[in-house]
């Protein structure tokens, strides 16, 4: 279970004001006397903020989030059904959850409210934001905090602004949850949610989450006892596994959130916003993604003047930042090492110095 | 409206005998002596045997399908509601619709539907097959009729079997139709049938037949007035247009029936099978389809003894063999010159001569 801690007030963008916001969060490793050993992570739309579960092969002693190093965190986003402020919560006001009545946030506001998580924790500055789809659009977010407070970012599987192309997607998959009657438009009981509309978005999600490669390469038209087709019989497992552990209006109220993800939004025009991100930053982009494909990682490269391209090419599309983390991890360590190790290292022993002369 | 002609008798690939089979058809151009100037074109899930309507630059005088010197005819699939048996046809033993009680045919056996037709009809060959998608699937299966029968095939956007990752977009679609309690397991009452689901179902192909570019050209993040993403608002006007007029089980007794394609069932080796086609082959791919690899194109190609490809380079996706069509023309015009016009006129001049001398 998440650790959770609750924010007093946070301001959205709509200028809506929230109070008592629960926030909630994992940790790894400990915080340096500095104060800016920092990662924080961002998760992707369904993913825990247990990192550390999905990440495996990144997180942990000696890789390339090395929690004998770093402090890790990985905050839960506003309406994500993992600890944090979400439909399921109890609106004060009724005593009820809030079903679709939450007001909508954008991934700057919960940026901003994993900022004041941050700031209780004692923080004083982060080494690197990284994360994978929408955690990536959080680790971009976190960039306009400033070379000061954030020192390196990494976007894996993402661009600077959702496309028309994913909000296509994301509306699909929310049209598959309406479909469901049990929807009631959002205001469902708890005990009987749009079970069968969320597991047809899952599938669907799930579709263009990986490729022909990856499916070709598993199922083919393999068939099982009954006739079905694997890949059927796959994708039915993945429906059925998502309405035990989600809930129907927490997904699109995040496929909402990340449609709203557009860092120029009221910045200023799109490619010079980018070109005011100044710190070192590393996008990863896999050329098997048909979702959030290679050339959006290509653009942030063209505008962001400190930044490097990384290619996955493994075939498994969108979710290879998930499968290929080997891979992934010494992609982000090399990176680390070079681009972000020597400012933490340095300060920390500019710091001991001054308190050796102190 | 479509014509209809009723076949007493059609032995499905399952052994199921179906008995006073409507097919529905539309024609263009005249049948010439030699009965042999016969274009047949396969038409894709939804599209209807009008084909002129949807491929009105491809088809008329002096195009592709030329109407002065070809007999163009498309007929309607088994499961579509155009004219052809299908899930809204009334079953004469219950005097109610089939529903989803209708046996599941193949692409092959519509093809073998077809083929009766075109027996009806005093059709003596076929100068070449044409279709895109699940028309392209059509057009492999009639290659094996011959090369007696069939001069040419032009399979577009297609490859020689339906991949997981289309069967995956397919079973992700039904499950949203089958979201919808309208449904009732496929015996939903015709006046009331799950249109929201088959809505939603819409709207997720709608997007894997286009592609970020051709979004990304036509509606960016732009919103309209009511701050929706105008993406969001052109995918719910195609999700209220399919439910006026298409059916949900017709939609998903198409999806299995495009499930079923794969030339090499029951002919052997997939390679082997393809490499039996001897027609002169114009393999049509979409370098920025998602859904029907251009890959899958090249593989025809590289096992159809005389196959060439060619690629269409727009960015529109799948749709683009609808939506290039002076392109699409160009392509099909040049290769059925060289490759089909030379052997229809030397059998309409060695026909003549034999009459001149008779």
């Amino acid at each position: 279970m998440p650790r959770i801690l609750t924010i007093p007030k946070l301001e959205l963008s709509s200028g809506t004001v929230l109070r008592d916001v629960p926030v909630g969060y994992e940790r790894w490793g400990e915080l340096n006397e500095a104060r800016d050993n920092v990662i924080i992570v961002g998760h992707s739309l369904t993913s825990t903020p247990n990192a550390r579960s999905w990440w495996s092969d990144c997180i942990g002693p000696g890789k390339a989030l090395d929690t004998d190093k770093f402090f890790v965190i990985c905050a839960n986003v506003i309406g994500s059904p993992y600890g944090t402020l979400s439909p399921i919560s109890t609106n004060p006001e009724t005593g009820k959850s809030y079903g679709n009545t939450l007001p909508q946030a954008t991934v700057r506001d919960t940026v901003a409210l994993h900022k004041k998580l941050l700031d209780r924790l004692g923080v004083r500055s982060i080494a690197f934001a990284i994360g994978g789809s929408m955690g990536g659009m959080q680790a971009l977010e976190w960039a306009y905090y400033g070379t000061d407070y954030v020192r390196g970012v990494v976007p894996i599987a993402v661009g600077g602004r959702h496309s028309s192309w994913c909000i296509g997607w994301s509306e699909a998959q929310r049209q598959a949850i309406y479909a469901d009657p049990k929807w009631e438009g959002g205001g469902y009981a708890p005990h009987n949610p749009p079970r069968d509309g969320l597991a047809a978005a899952r599938m669907m999600a799930m579709v263009s989450y990986r490729s022909l490669a990856s499916f070709e390469g598993r199922f083919g038209r393999n068939q099982n006892g009954s006739n079905a087709f694997e890949i059927e019989t796959w994708l039915q497992h993945h429906g059925d596994k998502i309405v035990s552990r989600f809930d129907p209006a927490c997904y699109v109220y995040l496929t909402y959130l990340m449609d709203t993800h557009d860092v120029s939004q009221g910045r200023g025009n799109y490619e010079a916003v980018l070109s005011t991100i100044r710190q070192p930053t590393l996008a990863v982009g896999v050329r098997s993604d048909v979702l959030y494909l290679l050339e959006e990682s290509e653009e942030l490269v063209e505008y962001i003047p400190h930044a490097e391209l990384a290619i996955m090419e493994g075939p498994h599309g969108h979710d290879t930042f998930l499968i290929d983390q080997e891979e992934l991890n010494q992609i982000v360590l090399r990176w680390r090492r070079r681009e972000i190790d020597p400012l933490i290292d340095s300060v920390a022993e500019k710091r001991s110095m001054l308190s050796a002369c102190g």
